[in-house]
């Protein structure tokens, strides 16, 4: 234990210090100890008890977590996958679970409650303490500002003085403990606009808010896609944004702490979907669920292989004329893929981050252009070089080990041509899908990773094989 | 205009407000109405400034920064793309440069600061009148705490009164407009624990600090990864995290907002490696230094691909004798490749974010060969239906237009187990090299995109024409 102590109190790094509690705490279960394990899980955050007790499997986690003080067990709750959360909870009676999510804010609560069985959760709505909040932020859709807002907020009018404003704060204390901002509403709760805790810390508390007070307050409706709401508070460096209904009245705000969970979430899912991969994988998840996230996207690689396949298929005569073509199958495919996915990644990119505007589409793609030349006149350059060894030199100096190949220079020509041509036409799709898609109001991050790959090997194939028919296969 | 003030007002999404202003200005600039031009800029965050002027190109964008008010153009300069921003500033005088950055706090100063030239830094840095930080700063490694930290903090003394630490606020009122925690500290300067701007403005004025203040505070070292800074901000949700040298005297904080920044970074760094792009691309990168980024790893995939053509030629006998199997090439590569992906990227993500765990690598390691198993054996039957379809049923309906390969059923089967080994190993071998290279305390995300996709198809390639030379050419 002394090491232990002497760790926590080093404030190392979380992962390793995760680590080393988590095998304290798994010793002290095999043990049977559980008084002490949970000892241990009580000097954490409850960010680390959520980590630490999903690595012990769910047993384990919830007879820990319930036996945890009730606020700290709602806290760690929160932390948790959605998944493993429901999991946990799935055994636990309604009157623990409704006791539980009283301690948290309404946005936490809503999200524990959106994963339950609808029976279960319409048990405890109906004898929550914040049924009505909780209630209203179940209906807005996950992935919008509604989803992901608070309704713990703290709104004052403008007529009055700072020290009344200083006590709504106080009357509002356990809600809010991480408070920032006031808001500024008239009396029909329309939003006006805003006042940081630092002014009115800072101004005498006769002062009345509507002198000390903002205007140039941003805000969103309930229904704005979260991704928008990430990118409103990242440009303009808020930790809180007002979140108001179609009548410009206040109903709750976004912070900054939610606002980078979407963030990371959202970039998350785009590495995992340029992957070929849909969804989020949690730690939880069963081999079933992870399969369905990512079968479909092989069988769409599988789909695009097999006409990539009827491409070779096609020129099948001429691979038995001059097997050495099935030779440059991986590098076509491998360029056209690669340069394929580049070009794509970065408008997908662009787009993302509103970089790439519609007005600037022929200039971005102007530059794809120009970029692809130089990388294909590289390339091309290199397997010119690398054909005329294998097949010019090497070819004649060891005859039993390398396939000969006819009159090398107009192979190492024809296979220098195609990968030039190929990789501009990759870099060209793969920059133009993506614009496409955006302006007819795709996601265009659909069309990057697996899919922009197969279409261009297919395309690749096909111009290779068309230049060897044409440029090679005439003259050996 | 009023169409443009109307969209002011609306608050509508920022990219298409973007593009509306953007038009006028350029417009105004048309008619050489630079006085106009200026005006629409002035009504805008300083934030959308930068991305407006970035759009202009550089010779207008230095005109009209240099134009702004110097506090506004300050701004603008810390919102800039970094070489984009050296660019602009590369024909301003000394004198210019440092009014401007008078204006600005010393983190964003020091990153201004860092990418000018060393003799105009040198000169910078005689007359700034934040030198002294501003030179600590740009001591540190960029990608640290040291490096993303502010030096303007607000620390009092355990014995101070609230009234007496709102006075310190007070004072330093010019430098902190964000500001939500103060940090206590010692007679040494060493960080003792902080009280949020709330606590202050919620306690009595006589209240002692040591009284209200928190000593569960969360700090990190100058030479932290920022990586790490942010994953503790993430975890804790902390809008302000404490930096302390070797002897834990406080020298600044991370805020939020600079956390953002970096968390954004990082996952755009991420993703743009899974596509084989090095570092960054900004939209005002040349032709010249986006190749760079780009054709290292096309190079790198030219390579494995001759490697995986080799293999391809080893067997070039088989392929003459049943030239069917050079159609297999696309899926098996296809195959290899996106499954390796797959379990890389998770694995790499996994590592990321602090949830793969070493001790939990043999479960995770367990979990991948289940999910490849279930992949494997799908597309497996795919496979064989497929074969059967095309050389069985197919290929005797419309014998000239369907390549014939004798004993379809063996074929079949041939495909069929060659691409079920392919798959497992394939991400056994995607979800091991990753882990491998963190053991060994290599980045984990250089083994990603190209790199597997390219050792992959090789194996696979392998695997494929071997089975297929026991499996199935012996009984042809």
């Amino acid at each position: 234990m002394s090491t232990l102590s002497a760790r926590l109190n080093e404030n190392s790094a979380p992962r390793e210090l995760d680590e080393v509690i988590a095998q304290e705490v798994e010793l002290r279960l095999e043990e049977n100890d559980f008084a002490a394990a949970l000892d241990l899980l009580q000097q954490l955050h409850p960010a680390d008890i959520a980590r630490l007790v999903t690595e012990l499997g769910r047993d384990h986690a919830a007879s820990l977590t319930l036996a945890l003080p009730t606020i700290t067990g709602a806290n760690v709750l929160a932390e948790l996958d959605e998944a493993f959360c429901a999991d946990l909870l799935s055994e636990v009676s309604t009157e623990r679970i409704t006791a539980l999510l009283n301690e948290l804010e309404s946005d936490d609560a809503a999200d524990v409650l959106s994963n339950l069985d609808e029976t279960v959760r319409q048990r405890v709505l109906r004898v929550l303490e914040d049924r009505e909040s909780v209630k209203g932020l179940l209906e807005y859709g996950e992935e919008t500002a509604g989803g992901i807002m608070a309704t713990e907020v703290v709104s004052v009018l403008a007529n009055w003085t700072v020290a009344e404003a200083t006590e709504e704060i106080r009357r509002n204390a356990e809600n809010t403990q991480d408070l920032y901002v006031v808001f500024v509403i008239d009396e029909a709760r329309k939003l006006k606009g805003f006042v940081t805790i630092r002014r009115l810390l800072l101004s005498p508390s006769d002062a009345v808010i509507g002198d000390v007070m903002r205007t140039d307050i941003r805000y969103v409706t309930a229904e704005v896609d979260q991704e928008e709401v990430v990118r409103i508070m990242e440009r303009y460096d808020l930790v809180s944004l007002a979140v108001v209904d179609d009548n410009q009245r206040l109903i709750g705000h976004v912070t900054i702490d939610d606002a980078v969970d979407v963030i990371r979430e959202e970039a998350e899912e785009d590495y995992l979907r340029l992957s070929g991969i849909t969804g989020d994988e949690d730690r939880t998840d069963t081999v079933f669920s992870i399969t369905r996230g990512r079968l479909p996207w092989l069988l769409l690689g599988m789909v695009g292989a097999v006409f990539a396949g009827s491409v070779i298929g096609v020129y099948e005569e001429n691979i038995r004329r001059a097997s050495v073509l099935a030779a440059f199958i991986p590098v076509v495919m491998a360029m056209a893929g690669n340069a394929g996915i580049q070009s794509s990644a970065i408008i997908v990119q662009g787009l993302a981050s509103g970089e790439v505007w519609s007005v600037n589409m022929l200039r971005r793609m102007g530059k794809e252009v120009y970029v692809a030349i130089a990388n294909g006149l590289a390339l091309a350059a290199v397997m010119i070089v690398a054909v005329l060894v294998v097949f010019g030199w090497m070819a004649s100096m060891w005859p039993s080990f390398v396939i000969q190949a006819p009159d090398p220079w107009r192979l190492a020509a024809t296979a220098g041509l195609s990968l030039f041509v190929v990789v501009i036409l990759a870099a060209v799709i793969g920059a133009t899908i993506p614009l496409m898609l955006d302006r007819i109001g795709v996601d265009p991050a659909l069309a990057t990773g697996p899919f922009i790959t197969t279409s261009n090997d297919i395309i690749g194939l096909l111009v290779f094989f068309m230049l060897a028919a044409v440029l090679y296969l005439p003259f050996i």
